[in-house]
């Protein structure tokens, strides 16, 4: 099998990895990184990815890491199998392109930050999160997603008509977040509501994550 | 004029779009946005860009927002004018675009929050910058650039063998950079440094930033 993505199941970042493969119809090996026992920091995670991070991911002669640099790579690479990720119209990926960016940008560091507090510091700590931040970090969320649900009045996905790269990067974190209180979040919004619906009834997705979407 | 960018040279993310349009070789019209007065939250800004900041950029019909993504867009759509600076082997881009989601995910944030206590602190609030911020930032951002080190051991630039988008959306940064006592951060990294000198001394940047490169 030519494919390797070495990560973790527990990684919003390598289930975005998987998930484009899912999309694509691409087989590959999962090598699995323990993340509790500190296996990211160990040479061989680190000659793959010098920041000791996951996913790393090879593809014959071509060894990548960040999963949206990879979700790029296998989209490019494998036009014409499975779902085509990129627009094949310059104009409309470059829109898309703007999409993954705010998922990036906006989204991500906001969800993150979300995430850590609600569940992680108890996993890892057995903290409580900062009830403080959360209500920050929501009250920020909540302007993300308003720019959200106006874009997506006006079209079905937010890189256009298509679902894309730009949807399919928000989908790990768009699930964490639906098994926390965060949900009610996206729920008070219609268009975000029903585009969380979609992106996670998707095969790919429901295959990935390993249980029925919502 | 076709070329339309809305932002102001006191943002890093519009020159960010200045230099790649200063690479091709191309025309365009700056209109300034005067972020002191709030501009970039009057809805003729957020009409371009719904989350109220800069650059927006205008191409004929197509309208963008994100620098890194409208970098790629005039990248793709201007082959073959000035400097390339998207590879055109496949997995040479895909190696590129990893050092973007680098520089966007691992310098940029650092970096922001150095030029936030060292300049922008005092410049808009009167206010010195926390030491112990200063001091934690400095240590994150030394930790990437041992990873740069490393990386521009083995090659001149960070996608590779040519310049290209990877080593360009740092340089407004570093540029920033280096006007302040992170410079020291750099000069401590012999290839780091050389990069630093080789991409401040294009053209491109001279024009931009106005100054001659160090």
């Amino acid at each position: 099998m030519a494919i390797k993505v070495y990560g973790s199941m527990l990684s919003t970042a390598t289930l975005r990895v998987l998930l484009c493969l899912a999309e694509k119809d691409i087989d590959f090996e999962l090598i699995n990184v323990d993340l509790a026992s500190g296996e990211h920091k160990k040479p061989h995670i680190l000659s793959r990815n010098p920041f000791g991070q996951i996913p790393a991911f090879e593809d014959g002669d071509i060894k990548l890491f960040e999963s949206r640099a990879i979700s790029q790579y296998i989209s490019r690479t494998y036009v014409g199998k499975g779902t085509d990720l990129i627009n094949t119209d310059p104009k409309k990926a470059a829109v898309e392109s703007v999409w993954m960016e705010v998922e990036s940008l906006k989204f991500d560091p906001v969800t993150t930050k979300l995430a850590w507090e609600l569940c992680m510091k108890r996993m890892l700590f057995g903290q409580n999160g900062d009830e403080e931040v959360v209500k920050a970090e929501e009250k920020t969320l909540g302007s993300v997603l308003d720019v959200y649900e106006s874009r997506l009045s006006e079209s079905k996905y937010l890189g256009g008509d298509s679902f894309s790269l730009a949807d399919l990067h928000h989908a790990p974190m768009v699930k964490f977040m639906m098994e926390t209180r965060i949900k009610d979040v996206f729920d008070a919004r219609p268009c975000v509501s029903a585009w969380v619906a979609d992106i996670l009834a998707r095969p790919a997705c429901v295959k990935v994550f390993g249980v029925p979407a919502y």
